[in-house]
């Protein structure tokens, strides 16, 4: 892999652990506060990025070594309703510039394997930022706990899916047996 | 809190995030390979690295902001024989240059609680180097499984206790409550 896109690769998986952490701590925080869907949902997110934090670091384990690893990440930990909309401004980030600017130095350097999961993990991050904007307006009108139906997460691409599970993954692809329930 | 003692706990986070997720790849790899106590083990190391995070994270984000995180770390997973190895020596790097730096740093800086912490976690790593190190003098020689007893993680300063649990934690002295079994 070219050393380039092997970097952005390493950052992408300091990006993702830290991302798992941060929603394993909002979720501790929400099922405090009572919020027993929205920690449901933040441990969907820790898991979607632990799946992704796995396939970067597999891949960038090829090229065994110690190296660097830089990103720029949020610290913040405030009331549930306000780490909701954080989260849901990280996932933005990383639909519209993060997983974008990964995908064209992978695709520049005819690194199409990259590329691709790249892309993936774009649309991904778009779907975790809309389904966090609908939660966020639950609560903003509703000012109650939001519904949230079972919820099942990727362990190839780290999607989240709400409701009934589909035959294959929108996203990757991978066969339903990939789904992950989350409890 | 001080800008570059700060700045130290947030680069401790990441490493502690990625170590987790190292963690969590390495157990997966164990169980693969029919070595269940060293998975437990590995995920024993998990638990400790997420405890050790939460903390920093729980710090860093007083000062609330988007900052860069930057630190080195091993890519590396080979068979689980010498996953153990990376691991020892990522815990031996941690108990004698990573933590006590930091340490200095934050004393330097009359910044005693944070010291104090970075204390804890660098007897914490010396006292996993040394477990790691037992194991693989074991595997080294009977070429089997090791024999792993009950383990415990200190929720507060991430230490993992093997066979019967002490009163309080010997390093943070928490008290017994605090002491979670890993399964």
């Amino acid at each position: 892999m070219k050393r380039v896109t092997a970097q952005s690769m390493r950052d992408a998986f300091g990006v993702e652990s830290a991302s798992h952490m941060r929603y394993l701590i909002f979720s501790g925080k929400a099922a405090a506060e009572q919020f027993p869907n929205v920690a449901r949902l933040f441990r969907a997110l820790a898991a979607s990025g632990k799946a992704r934090a796995t396939r970067h670091y597999e891949q960038a384990s090829r090229l065994l070594g110690e190296y660097c690893v830089n990103f720029s990440t949020p610290f913040f930990l405030e009331r549930t309703m306000d780490n909701i909309t954080k989260a849901w401004e990280a996932c933005k980030d990383a639909a519209e510039e993060f997983y974008p600017a990964c995908t064209a130095v992978a695709r520049s350097q005819n690194e199409l394997h990259a590329a691709k999961e790249f892309e993936w993990f774009a649309q991904v991050e778009k779907n975790h930022s809309d389904m966090l904007r609908t939660v966020l307006g639950f609560i903003e009108h509703a000012a109650e706990e939001p519904k949230i139906g079972d919820l099942r997460v990727c362990d190839i691409c780290g999607l989240v899916i709400e409701g009934k599970p589909p035959e294959d993954c929108p996203v990757c692809e991978a066969k339903s047996s990939f789904l992950i329930s989350v409890e």
